[in-house]
């Protein structure tokens, strides 16, 4: 059975998620994507998904319209607890959630930000970047926390911002080095290389 | 003439002046130190200055502890001028500067500090990163402005924060970028290469 059984929660176009798939296939990743699930009912991430022959699923987070919670968030957990996933991935899952997956999942959840956290939390980070005047920008994979992108650090690799880059481009120099970053994070600790000391994850190599 | 005739302020070690100096020796920028200031007696980097002939001098900030400020601002800008500065380099100067000596150098006054500016303003950033577990990090060369670490910024660098990294073995990783990214900004400055825009520093090649 491989290590990690993963669970993937997205919005959009499932980039990341490829990413993962690709390291999966490739043998380099000792993972099993067990679900992906979707907030919005025509995300792409689930055409890849099916591409893949993963199990796939939208979902409502409905009334909710920026947080996983109530009986969504219920239903999230019961969906991916029978599926049988031991760790979340949030691959562009345009969603706060809320204290009852984390403690479903306790430091099983994964986000990345596309940002050199602490700087640039939040929405369109590479934009702020950008506005900011930033000269690196790069892309943090961490554990969740209750706070905004706030939890333990696992990964962040850093991009140049290059004169003339508009939020699209810097945008794409970013992705590509998520695509790098969550593969990495979700190695380590499905090499149960990963101990988290306070706010400080430690990496056994 | 050489292109920027700098004043270089300090406290410490001088080590970001001397990566000035070695780029000034070695032909790569185009600048001339036209005097060199410490607010502490005994500060390394005066006797750094008197071993490469630069003019050099102890301007006591008393009673001001940690800022430049009143009749010592007036001393040290009295003294730039004379000296026929054109740019304030603040090579690990530990006072805050004022609107003084900015206004007496419009957008000619730079600062490094050891982080991924707007991550880590304020003292110790390298044991701020450490604490927070980032696992980049960095330097920022930036124009000084009212605020604290706060102003444009010209270059910065990124480097891996590492495994039972100390304190000091990150900062000493952090000063080797330091000692590239000073003279990297001071370069563009050497060929008008600059133009600020907002908080956005554009850099013509």
């Amino acid at each position: 059975m491989p290590k990690l059984r993963l669970a993937v929660l997205g919005s959009g176009s499932g980039s990341n998620m490829q990413s993962i798939v690709d390291a999966i296939e490739a043998g380099t990743l000792d993972a099993e994507i067990v679900c992906v699930l979707a907030d919005v009912a025509d995300a792409k991430i689930l055409e890849r998904a099916a591409r893949h022959n993963l199990s796939h699923q939208y979902v409502s987070c409905a009334p909710f319209k920026t947080k996983l919670d109530g009986d969504a968030q219920e239903e999230y957990i019961r969906i991916m607890k029978a599926a049988g996933a031991d760790t979340v991935v949030l691959a562009g899952f345009m969603r706060i959630v809320k204290q009852g997956l984390l403690d479903a999942f306790p430091n099983r959840v994964l986000n990345i930000h596309p940002a050199l956290l602490p700087a640039f939390p939040g929405l369109h980070s590479w934009k702020q970047a950008l506005d900011y005047g930033a000269k690196v920008a790069g892309c943090t994979v961490h554990f969740v926390d209750a706070g905004t992108d706030s939890g333990p650090i696992i990964v962040q690799k850093c991009v140049p911002v290059e004169e003339g880059d508009t939020p699209e481009s810097l945008h794409a120099r970013i992705q590509v080095q998520e695509h790098i970053a969550f593969p990495e994070a979700l190695r380590y600790l499905a090499a149960d290389a990963l101990t988290i000391k306070g706010r400080v994850v430690h990496i056994k190599r």
